[in-house]
């Protein structure tokens, strides 16, 4: 096939997909090319599975310590045969769903690896197949990563899609790495029983977070008895046919059936012609303006291949942008979107305890505004949360007289109050604003209702 | 004692604490009086050990289903009494919470009962104590109501606080009354294995509720074995020693071990000298005009005695502005404070699914400003709604072209993105609005981003 389009992607993942939908919305006719599934690692092997394999975790704690809530239960066993077919279950409704709405807005998919060709008008092979488009968008994503000297074998040492298709539980695991993928397995297999080690060469875990939040989770993790070390580097990996000896840089070893190395994700551009045809790239990554323009004009980019948080819904968020930009352009719609900016997309990490943050830290608003005030309402004070057992707390950060500009939270579920901080952010609230308003009782975002209130001056159910 | 003060508040429910909280905040010499405990039945009989033997249900449902997920857990047994002690716990901690911080504002709160004594000024009997004060707030609160010819023992024909202090499952019970307080019962007494039947006069469950949030819950329960009936009122109730029976109004009965009345709350006002004192009520509530003032000069009323919602977080708010519309009034407070409107409250009905909404149907939409638009989006479409395994939906409710006027939501933790409906609903936001921000993927207040997307012309994962 040899095709001319309004717009060509590279990737079907959510920065991919995102784009084509909204563009096909919008009276393009778009090609989407992809050598794998639609919809990418997040649907197949990132988001969804794993938080699939977190709510299953969750139940089994609720099995486990039934309790100390009065509901007498035995875990007899977590079959994660069983556990894996739930979460393609979810995955399969979710991918049904999104090909069939890929179909219904009449976009071409095209099966392969598509491959830039330099030259004017820039083109996508795929095979034998030649597509031009005077839009070409790349959005091919990220892949695990790993370090110098460290081999993954997917038998002993694993990534993250690996330890997704495991058919039996380890006793014992080393992650390697105490970012967001780390710190989710980790508490995963916890929860069903695994003995687990998080490594993490920085000072902390979940390093990108507020240190609150990493004092938290490492608390609660030792209450959970998952073990961390922090501050100490890998240094090496002997496999054997029992296991896997992890040397760190301070000499000392760990042993573990499995190693999973969950190090960071890094970009898919090698080998397809992104040099070549004169893409500015770093490490990988591909430079873009604000627009998401990359370096050779008609040529955009999307998704974890633009250097940034490497999120799902960044991907949608910059998807539709460039698809609503390339629109307005064309004159097809009245007014230019907004770009998409990092530092007003939310956050979350579904370890359990969960943490959740959008906006500046406390820290980064320091840098920026030099005066700022900051207030952590403890979830001790909070009903819901109580009910739940969790500990946690909400942060608010604002400017000095000014609004909230970073807001903060750890404790169950609290991926779910995000949504509400994430207006309260990129909306520039004011403390008062939210304080005056009406949060239902017992609720966990009433924690955010007070924290306002107090930051607000006029605290309800809080002391001090 | 005998003693003046700035405020003297008659209960220390939800809306009495609040207030003089605030207005001890604000200055004023404060006296709380309570014939029981400081907290009110919110706090020691009502939202908050509900909750918690809904969240006890919760664990028991996870245990009991956790095949679905790959866990497999056997439901041993629910302690009630265990379950109490637990809910108890979370109580007593909040309690002491509170007590701490009435105790911390100088507050003086005055044990027994208070009477209003007319003439001029306004004062109160505690006993043999007489107080004054320029402010009189009554906040006696509501208690549960019954139906003529329904007499409640105690033992066979239980109020929600009877059925709070059971130390033992009932095999079988009826719940008579479908609205929030009858359906969260049935649906955690369900959870615990028992058998039970919901008796609703009117022709659906919580009809205060959107039709098809009432749909969505009564399938709910018809797939987890809750019987309903509904358009079938009470006739009459025979007790005998192992149970009752139960007649309907078209003749048919119903048996079973213990009858639950959950047809409502009235207020709490006679024999408290409320009458006497020249206070205008309806049917035992307390008139007020929009700043909680009685007809009584220096009278006012905050919480469940005023009419309108029943809600304890209504109460908070009430309590809040009044404390501050009197201090702006004797000059403490540069600006006064808005009036609470009961259709910005969001209202939580915590059965399984949990049911959230906040301001108007869509009827009363169409009333308030003829013409409007409703978008409902399924969360069949949302993926952390399917890991949870939940049905449901987020309806919205926006002006033609204008604002978003209702947002209402059913599903597994519907509680928890009220919080930002609210926001949305009391900020005035048009769908665009929201459209324009970005939701984490994935987590269930994507599914509000997903619909005001939608909504706003531009769905994302959504057919149609």
């Amino acid at each position: 096939m040899d095709g001319s389009f309004d717009m060509v992607v590279l990737g079907a993942g959510s920065g991919g997909y995102a784009c084509a939908l909204r563009a096909a919305q919008l009276g393009s006719r778009v090609a989407l090319v992809e050598k794998d599934l639609v919809g990418g690692t997040c649907l197949h092997r990132g988001c969804i599975p794993t938080k699939a394999y977190l709510h299953a975790a969750e139940v089994a704690d609720a099995a486990r310590d039934g309790a100390r809530f009065g509901v007498h239960a035995t875990l007899d066993r977590v079959d994660l045969g069983e556990v894996r077919s739930y979460a393609d279950g979810v995955v399969s409704r979710l991918y049904k769903g999104l090909t069939g709405l890929v179909e219904q807005r009449g976009i071409t998919v095209v099966s392969g690896e598509g491959r830039l060709v330099g030259g004017d008008p820039v083109a996508v092979t795929v095979g034998d197949d030649r597509l031009t488009a005077p839009a070409i968008v790349l959005a091919t994503g990220s892949t695990s990563r790993t370090l110098p000297g460290l081999e993954i074998d997917g038998v002993r040492v694993l990534t993250s899609e690996h330890a997704l298709r495991l058919d039996r539980l380890p006793a014992s695991v080393i992650v390697l790495g105490g970012g967001v993928i780390g710190v989710e397995f980790a508490s995963a297999w916890r929860s069903f029983g695994v003995e687990v080690t998080v490594v993490e060469a920085l000072p902390r875990l979940v390093p990108n977070e507020e240190p609150e939040a990493s004092a938290a989770l490492q608390r609660a993790f030792r209450k959970r008895k998952i073990n961390t070390v922090t501050g100490n580097g890998f240094a090496g990996v002997r496999t054997a046919d029992d296991g896997v000896t992890v040397t760190l840089a301070d000499g000392s070893e760990l042993t573990a059936e499995i190693l999973l190395v969950a190090v960071g994700r890094g970009p898919v551009s090698s080998g397809l012609g992104y040099e070549e045809a004169g893409i500015a790239l770093d490490r990988g990554f591909v430079f873009t303006d604000e627009r998401l323009a990359t370096s050779v004009p008609s040529v955009y980019a999307v998704g974890d291949l633009v250097p940034g948080l490497q999120l799902a819904h960044r991907g949608f968020a910059q998807g539709i942008f460039l698809a609503e930009d390339l629109a307005h352009r064309a004159g097809r719609l009245d007014r230019p979107p907004v770009p998409v900016v990092d530092r007003d997309i939310p956050r979350v990490t579904y370890s359990h305890p969960e943490i959740a943050s959008v906006g500046l830290g406390e820290e980064a608003a320091r840098a920026a505004y030099g005066e700022i005030e900051t207030l952590t309402y403890d979830l001790g004070g909070n009903g819901k949360s109580q009910i739940l057992k969790t500990q946690g707390f909400v942060k608010l950060v604002r400017r000095a007289d000014g609004p909230v500009v970073g807001i903060h939270i750890v404790g169950a579920r609290a991926g779910e109050l995000i949504g509400e901080a994430q207006l309260i952010t990129n909306w520039d609230a004011y403390p008062s604003d939210v304080a005056s308003l009406i949060h239902a009782h017992p609720t966990q975002n009433e924690a955010l209702g007070e924290a306002h209130l107090a930051l607000a001056g006029k605290p309800l159910h809080v002391h001090g």
